[in-house]
């Protein structure tokens, strides 16, 4: 292995696959695409309502096949629990280097993304994006407007 | 206002708008109602890369003037800063009642919408989704299997 200096471009050390209900992985990895781009190594797994649970397995099986010649493969999940993360809990034996994250939201994802070249394991990358997606998570605070009721209006029952 | 007991349902009391880049508010929105049905006041704007932030704004506009029979209305961003969060916070002052939340995850989301009609006000409520979309992110620490490399593995970087 080693770096390549030749045309073939060195695939990224660690996979990505990402899972959720309905359409939610294809949303997130277009969105990921729409801001950096097309990514090496980068798939979604959708569940839609239509698929089995049979079909969600046989779906990231191949997802996980695809992504063979990376050393280790991180799983995005929408939620932990619920069909992606339990199914994939399930396959994460099938290979070495499988590591589930739930919850997962785009600053997270974009985090891990422009991290995972850098040559930190795998572990330390998860990491620091997880701290990415808890810092990118919030209520925004304004500034203060004259349109912005007093705290306890009852108007925002 | 106050309850109806008639034919007509009461609209839920806080509308929900989410909002991202590519089709990641179309694909969370749907997540939603794969596990949870079909949601009164619950709408995506998407942002594909086809789209001009002059059709994002149209967009938004159109989003919260479909919801402006609830008293408030909760924006989810995929993401703080980027064109569906800048445009958003552009637009907040054009109707009382808009709050931003930005980092959305689906445990955030489903928290969210699974306790507005509560009677709680829109504040704490927020303050109870956003607790859940921090409780609902992380690495998934599997328990020990013959399988798990040692730390600090090679292998992994």
């Amino acid at each position: 292995m080693g770096n390549h200096n030749g045309d073939q471009p060195r695939a990224a050390s660690c996979g990505i696959l990402v899972t959720g209900h309905g359409r939610f992985a294809g949303g997130l990895v277009g969105a990921i695409e729409v801001i950096m781009g097309p990514q090496d190594g980068l798939r979604a797994v959708d569940f839609p309502e239509t698929d089995t649970a049979a079909q969600l397995r046989d779906n990231l099986t191949r997802g996980l096949a695809a992504l063979e010649d990376h050393d280790s493969v991180v799983v995005f999940c929408d939620l932990r629990g619920g069909s992606p993360f339990n199914v994939m809990n399930e396959l994460r034996g099938t290979r070495n280097g499988v590591e589930i994250v739930y919850g997962v939201n785009l600053p997270l994802l974009l985090a891990f993304i422009s991290e995972r070249d850098r040559g930190e394991s795998v572990g330390a990358l998860i990491r620091s994006a997880v701290e990415d997606g808890h810092s990118g998570l919030g209520r925004f605070e304004a500034p203060a407007q004259a349109t912005t009721p007093s705290d306890g209006d009852d108007d925002w029952a």
